[in-house]
């Protein structure tokens, strides 16, 4: 559970480094950048086959700690993306039908309540280039701005500019499908989907301190294999 | 996507009702009062099991759409509860390892942009009660209270009152555990699991109209066979 949205709105007065620390953007970790994964493969060989595809994936700048209900990936967001695409493009190319859940994080760094003071960012990051993988995926996103964070003149940031920027992002990518009930539907090569989600926490994240976005992929599903035939198409 | 939290940041002075609307709380529907629900079984006979689980579950009170990523349920808290917890036992008793990745969401009805203004609600439900299957689970839970709403008298509601009231909530239940980067770890009965976070997200509504909470659920874990006698032992 996050209650940094309640303590950024409970205590608007409390200012930036009050607690005097180094500045914590500064470290995708001291940021609390980071992300949780849930892969299910529908296959009674589900754990050789998650095994074998974890124990190839390419961790560079990352720490992982796996879990019962997920694993947790830390650092910058680079490697996350790279991270994230590499393990769904291998999930898909099991052939298998595979749901993938994703949870991205930045901004509130620590667990019940978070380490860092609001006013503790924005902090800024270049957007990952998307990597193509040829596999179709689609999925439904939820952003979310939660530390409701007033610049020193007392203005909120313009969020609007940001969330119509990762819109328009993911549209470029051509990614963007249509809304449904509290998502957005994202479809197309799985590396573009993934990067849609990524752009759009960084992008929000230029004015709102702590973002996180849900994701959730289906990957083989049956009803895809014409799509996906006319992805590969292209 | 949502952008109510954004939207109500960007329109701090708008006017509850400024549509003359009928009072947006007096329905479900009306108050988007939702879940989406992404069951994952592992086994090859995946199709076959979920068709059969679904065909048999009571839908009393929901609308439901079904999708190739989440299937959506639109209705009474506790007719969601209901459901869930029905589907979760129907999953756990198959044997089967099963994931169950379930989005709750109140207060924001529409899609890319809420459909209520700001102030509309909060809506007060009462917290139905848990049932206990005798399964067990575990799960990691974030809560998100998301539209930042301000009084009449100008003072934002106490947001952190209600957060704890549903930390607490989870502890007299026992389902508590501990908290994790990002997420609260929840285990126990999967009754009691889920309806710890249904808890949580009404707890927190009564005080704020647009929250959500996002539930991954793990189930038949083979790490959890011990735990799974310990819990049936009570």
């Amino acid at each position: 559970m996050t209650t940094s949205p309640v303590g950024a709105t409970a205590h608007p007065t409390r200012t930036p480094d009050a607690h005097g620390s180094p500045d914590p953007t500064a470290t995708p970790l001291g940021f609390g950048v980071g992300a949780r994964v849930t892969a299910a493969v529908m296959t009674d060989d589900y754990a050789r086959v998650l095994v074998g595809i974890l124990s190839r994936l390419d961790e560079t700048g990352l720490v992982r700690e796996t879990g019962d209900v997920s694993t947790y990936l830390g650092g910058h967001e680079a490697h996350l993306q790279r991270y994230l695409v590499d393990l769904a493009e291998s999930l898909a190319r099991t052939e298998h039908h595979a749901s993938l859940t994703v949870v991205l994080s930045r901004g509130c760094p620590g667990e019940v309540v978070c380490e860092l003071p609001d006013g503790a960012g924005p902090r800024g990051t270049e957007v990952p280039a998307p990597r193509r993988t040829g596999r179709y995926a689609s999925a439904e996103w939820a952003l979310y701005p939660l530390a409701d964070q007033v610049t020193a003149e007392g203005t909120a940031p313009d969020h609007m500019r940001d969330i119509y920027a990762a819109i328009d992002h993911a549209r470029e990518l051509g990614t963007f499908r249509d809304s449904a009930h509290f998502v957005t539907r994202l479809e197309g090569d799985v590396g573009e989907v993934i990067a849609s989600a990524v752009a759009g926490w960084l992008l929000v994240g230029r004015s709102v301190q702590h973002v996180t976005s849900h994701l959730t992929l289906s990957l083989n599903s049956p009803s895809h294999e014409a799509r996906e035939l006319e992805e590969e198409a292209r």
